[in-house]
């Protein structure tokens, strides 16, 4: 195994963080890692905004939920679907653009553009012995997100990244079992196999926390997503979506 | 700069791949490094489908688009946005999840999860000396290729990944400058500013095309954005995502 597997699998969230900026040369190595990534038919439809401004990192912390690793870390990136830039190229270069970067499948492209730039911006990271943490939380409010960034029409903050030296150890989280993930040729819906990979791995999950909480919490996996998913989160996003100009067609 | 980093930045598309399979076991730890990847809230909202059986793969560089890259390749791989996996859950667990599954807001977590887990493979793959394609064109045909690989309800083939030993050597794409992507503490809109990056740019671009095309093509970024979205594309996806039971309110 080479040290850039190593270095993935060995991924963990980091939620709280040295007292300790990354430089101007860290952040230009990760934006440049994250600008490295491919992206559909050349596109590039997104940004990132870092932000050092500490009120607005105080303010943003407030909007993601009070989590208190979005205003203490190293840097804060936030990664942006963006098809704005190409609006102003459809004017510069006389072409409408409108019904192309208002459809479903170009909100698409924006999102995995975006989304394969922060994975690499979070591969570079931790490969220089940083940790990170994917901040979705940006989206509970999304609109004032939107106006604190000042982000025009074809934008929208999907999500934060926040990135510094790790304060915290914890333990690489288990994720599920390949094959439930994994199919081969289609996707495989036998139930028996199916439930019984989950009760493996509610067991390994409710033991994960048991020991990571010495005895506190020992919940399973599949409870656990069915009290998340109870109540639907964030039902203002569909509107929020079509006002900023995407995913209309 | 690190290896990791080495791999990340040297990233090029390879469209021409020898004769030659993944083994199991790369495949194994391409899936791994995939699943190794934050996902928001645990919830683990995609799936990856590895085809191996020649006619299906046939077929899907057919509905592609006659890539030939989809057919010959050292392995196939197809991310899926998936939360079939969690409305088994919500009826295991005697909760209705319904609304919250087929929220857009539950939408943009699948694809985000699936795009962070699939650049996760990619930098993998690459790692060990492989070469990588996209293949976003399996939405051209998105209801066909859900069918070939029977996907059930809350599931959507996103992309495809072509993954395999070189046969090509192509050169580093430059990449939008840094300060067009990057914007510090808020959205920069100074049209000055944008224009004079987006000429040097131009430049930039028609001249690595001259080069790569020994004269024969030398069309600036704007001008190829401008031309790619005259014509809106896949407007069948808003439907066919819908339908799936995605992105309804």
């Amino acid at each position: 195994m080479n040290q850039t597997i190593e270095t993935i699998l060995s991924h963990k969230s980091v939620r709280k963080f040295e007292d300790k900026a990354l430089t101007d040369e860290q952040i230009k190595v990760i934006v440049q890692s994250a600008q490295a990534a491919s992206t559909s038919s050349f596109v590039q439809a997104y940004s990132i905004i870092g932000v050092k401004n500490k009120e607005k990192k105080s303010r943003l912390a407030e909007l993601a939920g009070n989590q208190p690793y979005v205003e203490d870390n190293g840097h804060f990136f936030i990664f942006c679907a963006d098809f704005h830039r190409h609006a102003v190229i459809g004017d510069m270069e006389g072409t409408d653009v409108t019904a192309s970067i208002e459809s479903m499948e170009k909100f698409m492209v924006a999102l995995i553009d975006a989304s394969l730039a922060a994975q690499n911006a979070t591969v570079a990271a931790e490969s220089m012995g940083l940790g990170i943490c994917y901040i979705g939380g940006i989206r509970s409010n999304i609109q004032e997100v939107a106006e604190l960034l000042k982000m025009p029409a074809h934008t929208i903050p999907l999500f934060g990244l926040a990135v510094g030296y790790p304060a915290q150890d914890t333990g690489v989280k288990p994720r599920l079992p390949m094959k439930n993930i994994y199919h081969e040729d289609e996707y495989q819906q036998d139930e028996v196999v199916f439930n019984s990979q989950l009760e493996d791995y509610n067991k390994e999950i409710s033991g994960y926390y048991h020991e990571r909480t010495k005895g506190k919490r020992s919940d399973t996996w599949t409870s656990q997503m069915a009290n998340m998913l109870r109540d639907p989160k964030r039902m203002h996003m569909k509107d929020f979506i079509e006002k900023q100009g995407f995913a209309k067609k």
